[in-house]
């Protein structure tokens, strides 16, 4: 499998956490710092330090997992260990963690004394398949996601599948709503794959793929202006899922769940707006359908989600822009959607 | 005079007002925000409003004044109201203030959503030939400066020499310092030129021509690596003479006032270490005692001092680095200096 050349960095698939202390090697920096969180404590940093061991000087940093910690409060918490640490411009930051921690670490690391490096190790598929990719760091603010943030290019990522046996289900299937997005979007191909593999603990070779199409649509697109658009499909409506999901269920959705239920309703509005294939748009719904538990959504939340994804920071003007599937592998963007036509896809999604 | 083309923005001097409309109107920008502080928004803000006027729709958002306020409370206040405010990507923050301002005003531009544009307006003689140039942007965080920011440049810097009018009288001595700098590091004709003005309100081609000085060191060397060292001359001493002044004077002395005894102190290291010449050397020391106040600095501090020199972020390994002149005009970087030297130095300045 071929390391990955992305925007000045390189991702590693293999040997990764020997290819981690060889670099820390070259990079000569004046120490590590490892940022973890309580979970990634205790499943992933035993491994890690057994490779580190040989290679330099360093410290821990933890934070609280979940959604929660992803703020300024745990910013401010990191930067003061690296002052209290003593961390120079030399020092190196290795976020191990899913996407709050590499989030979080990029954020930290990008603005602590104007930028020290930084490099992943994300350890949920959701972070390898998509986190990993794009030069996004961020935090929330007043619960408005990633509102605070930077696009800065991590030293380098490093993929390890083994982190994936102790990810809960849920997890596992939140980051393969990604991957099926990459196969609808770009590789028919890799979706025929996708949809015959044992995907209870993904290989790394189908993580490969999707970090390969998610790379060529960032480069081409650093600073979404465009086709980067191309991978928000299945975000419409699914944003807006999760959103209210979050707000009104006790046990709310993960971002996968609620994008798998966005990209059904995606499918049927490209059904309908840009030819996709009625077999094609049944199938979609099949794959969806057998992996995903049905999420119901009653007909009066309809105008709740219908604000909420004009509220969205993709939309302008009060327009709702779209990605669609012209085909599986061909997306289209920019495809205004009526709210007639966002409830309907809703409906549709309901009546499966 | 010329406009400044610096990394990828240009700096105005001339009908500089106007050039901001121009700016603004030209840049489709979904609405304009104008950071103040108390002062700003009394001294600067009503003459920008005119101009404004006629351009666009804006906000006004307003900060303390002071290094006190140049902290991520304050940086959480602004986030906070661009999102009341509804700021989009497309928004342009508009720095109007001193080097607190338009740093922390870079800052917040810098990392809401990931970055938008901002312009800066620096109103202090000090922030128009130091701060506007360079790209850095910060805060403070448990009183140690600057130690949170980017590397960002703005879209365009306005200067106006009007701003200078009210300001008092210690602050422009705090900026003529940094200028009487460049004349030393870089341009000897410069720095005859400064000692024969009237310096109590300084004339915009001398602005102009410590900006273009300032401009070329940092273009050559964006991230700090070698010759923007030439910027450090009188800022070894100087800024351990400033931090002790703050932490132990009622009147702390201003940026300038220390680097200017700092200039002083290096000048003589300059002449012991780097062959200044002896009337150089008292040329430069005159300047300085007839242009600021002395500044007492017991025997018994020395040790608090060179401690200071040491844990100063340019040093590593404990030695001290320092910029040295080798004739006015002409700077030599890395001369390292000791214990013994540094203290001859502040023992020189005491006893002019
Ligand atoms: N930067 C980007 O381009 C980008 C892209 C997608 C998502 N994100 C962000 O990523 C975040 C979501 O990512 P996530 O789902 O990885 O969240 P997460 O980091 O919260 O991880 C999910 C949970 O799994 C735990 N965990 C992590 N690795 C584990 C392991 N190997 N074994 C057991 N438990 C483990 C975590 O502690 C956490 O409880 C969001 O904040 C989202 O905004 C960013
Ligand atoms: N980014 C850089 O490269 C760079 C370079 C040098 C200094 N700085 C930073 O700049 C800051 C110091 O700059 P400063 O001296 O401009 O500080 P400042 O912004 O605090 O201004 C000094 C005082 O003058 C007031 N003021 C500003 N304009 C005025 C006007 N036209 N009339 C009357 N009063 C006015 C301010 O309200 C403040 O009270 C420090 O925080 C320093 O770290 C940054
Ligand atoms: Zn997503
Ligand atoms: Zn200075």
């Amino acid at each position: 499998m071929d390391t990955i050349q992305s925007d000045g960095y390189q991702i590693f698939f293999e040997d990764s956490l020997t290819q981690l202390v060889n670099f820390i090697k070259e990079g000569k920096y004046s120490r590590s710092f490892v940022l973890t969180d309580e979970n990634t404590a205790v499943h992933c940093l035993p491994l890690l330090q057994q490779y580190l061991a040989e290679a330099d000087n360093f410290d821990i940093i933890e934070i609280n997992a979940g959604e929660e910690s992803k703020n300024l409060d745990f910013c401010i918490g990191v930067w003061k260990m690296l002052i209290d640490f003593g961390a120079d411009r030399k020092a190196l930051m290795i976020n191990l963690g899913g996407g709050v921690v590499t989030d979080l670490g990029g954020f930290v690391a990008s603005t602590y004394k104007r930028g020290i490096d930084f490099v992943q190790v994300p350890t949920t598929l959701l972070s390898q398949v998509d986190a990993s990719v794009g030069g996004k760091t961020g935090v929330d603010l007043d619960s408005i996601k990633n509102i605070i943030g930077t696009f800065t290019q991590p030293k380098a990522v490093f993929m390890v599948a083994d982190f994936f046996k102790t990810l809960p289900e849920r997890q596992i299937l939140s980051g393969l709503a990604e991957m099926l997005k990459h196969g609808l979007i770009c590789d028919a191909a890799y979706w025929d794959k996708l949809k015959t593999s044992d995907l209870s603990l993904p290989a790394i070779e189908l993580v490969h793929r999707s970090v390969e199409i998610k790379n060529e649509v960032v480069i081409e697109d650093p600073h979404e202006k465009g086709i980067r658009k191309a991978l928000n499909f299945g975000h419409t409506v699914g944003h807006a899922v999760e959103t209210y999901s979050m707000l009104n269920d006790s046990n709310p959705l993960t971002h996968g769940e609620a994008i798998a239920v966005g990209m059904v309703c995606e499918a049927w509005l490209s059904n309908k707006k840009v030819c996709l294939p009625d077999e094609q748009l049944a199938e979609i719904a099949e794959v969806f359908g057998k992996l995903y538990p049905k999420h119901s959504i009653a007909d009066d939340c309809y105008p709740a989600l219908f604000q909420l994804m004009q509220n969205d920071k993709k939309n302008q003007n009060g327009q709702i822009n779209c990605t669609l599937l012209t085909s599986i592998g061909q997306y289209s963007i920019d495809n205004i959607c009526t709210e007639q036509e966002l409830c309907d896809s809703l409906r549709y999604y309901t009546t499966l």
